[in-house]
């Protein structure tokens, strides 16, 4: 769709601020990682591997996003060249596991049972966005596509987060006294972000939306989502890696 | 505007400057930060965040300048590619709460305090950034939009003057006697470097100055004002941390 300047300049600023924001989260995870009781190390490092990938895949839609509008007449026109949603999904592949690494290594959950939770969530996380990716490039224009598709991926999501609130409650117990706040926020802030990208993704499916307020609204939705999911929680890994380290 | 050549040529060699300051900045922040006392670790490693997240934006921003000017018949001339002020916004967005916590870690204010005043600071220091961006946009020529946004900006930032210039002199009295001299300097840096920006802003608003010296005048002060406010500010972060270190 055609873009007003407004619309393209607005996605344009916000994957610019990603990457800002990415590679410095990613600095402060690795420099901070040796200021830890080594036992948490770990947990910093993935953080750290989360927004140094996400910081190469927002280089590379801001660079997708420059090559497929040009402005011509004052308004921002399709060039031919496509955006490619797929650098998102192939983000999503490396960094949703990385995440539940992240999550299950701050717990310290008993050896066995942090395992066997940790492939579960890997295979229910790849079959949400392997089957979300279909849908996705099929667009809303493509009818049932683009719905059969987004409910498919929808059975593997509402599953893990399900296995997440379950376990997070669980674990939230035999937690230390001075670090619960710490994990019932990252456990908001899970709950909250990963909703945030079937609602983007559905930015183009509910009425009312013209076709470039639609793409506007997913872009920006999966940015947010990205920076709360990726670098935000991150930061909580960190004050409570800090605090059980301290403890 | 048209610029002449040595117009463009000021603030495109003062974006390279920049540039590299930040980036030594950086280096000097985050390697030197293991030579000091763990307690005071945290606050040379957001001084390093704070001017590589500087750096990243002065590349832009150097890029948009080459982008938005071509050299045609000796003159300077628009090529029709805006350059873009929202990286110095973006930039700000997530630079001025880093350094709000780099100030608030060097005091080191009892706990409860230190984190009152970083959350009233970053609020108000996210109304003062986003609402004077729409004016900064909107140009002098715009009229009442451009004023308007200027003194709705002020209010967040007269009432962020205030708090450091209060809550900085009460931590003065608590302060060791040898580290005293460097508060006071990173005081008056803050102060001055903080009221550059509504000055630079005012470049294009003051009678007088033309659209290309207003647009030079503007270019000049932020630029100075962010050398000044992110790499010098760090140094004397770095001063009284290492003197606190040695304590
Ligand atoms: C349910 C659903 C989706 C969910 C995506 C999610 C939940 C992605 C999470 C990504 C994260 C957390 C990345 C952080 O690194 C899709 C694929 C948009 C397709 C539509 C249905
Ligand atoms: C009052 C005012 C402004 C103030 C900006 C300031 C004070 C920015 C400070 C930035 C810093 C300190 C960055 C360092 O990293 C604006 C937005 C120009 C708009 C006009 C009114």
């Amino acid at each position: 769709p055609t873009l007003t300047p407004a619309q393209y300049s607005t996605v344009y600023n916000m994957f610019s601020f990603t990457i800002a924001s990415m590679g410095a989260s990613a600095l402060f995870f690795f420099l901070s990682r040796n200021q830890l009781a080594p036992k948490y190390r770990p947990a910093m490092m993935v953080s750290g591997l989360v927004v140094s990938i996400a910081c190469y895949h927002y280089f590379r839609i801001f660079e997708s996003w420059e090559a497929a509008y040009e402005l011509t007449g004052g308004q921002y026109v399709p060039t031919g060249a496509v955006f490619n949603d797929a650098y998102r999904y192939a983000d999503w592949l490396l960094t949703v596991p990385l995440l539940m690494v992240e999550l299950i290594a701050v717990l310290a959950l008993p050896k066995g049972e942090g395992r066997g939770l940790l492939v579960r969530l890997s295979v229910a996380a790849f079959f949400m966005i392997a089957l979300g990716y279909p849908g996705e490039i099929a667009k809303y224009e493509a009818g049932a596509q683009y719905w059969i598709f987004f409910v498919l991926s929808m059975i593997p999501f509402l599953y893990i987060l399900f296995v997440l609130l379950t376990e997070l409650t669980k674990s939230l117990e035999r937690q230390p006294e001075n670090v619960r706040g710490y994990i019932s926020a990252a456990r908001l802030i899970v709950l909250v972000s990963w909703c945030f990208y079937p609602i983007a993704y559905l930015a183009s499916g509910v009425g009312g939306l013209s076709g470039a307020q639609a793409e506007v609204g997913l872009q920006v939705g999966y940015t947010i989502a990205d920076i709360v999911a990726k670098a935000v929680f991150g930061v909580y890994i960190y004050f409570i890696a800090r605090t059980k380290s301290e403890n």
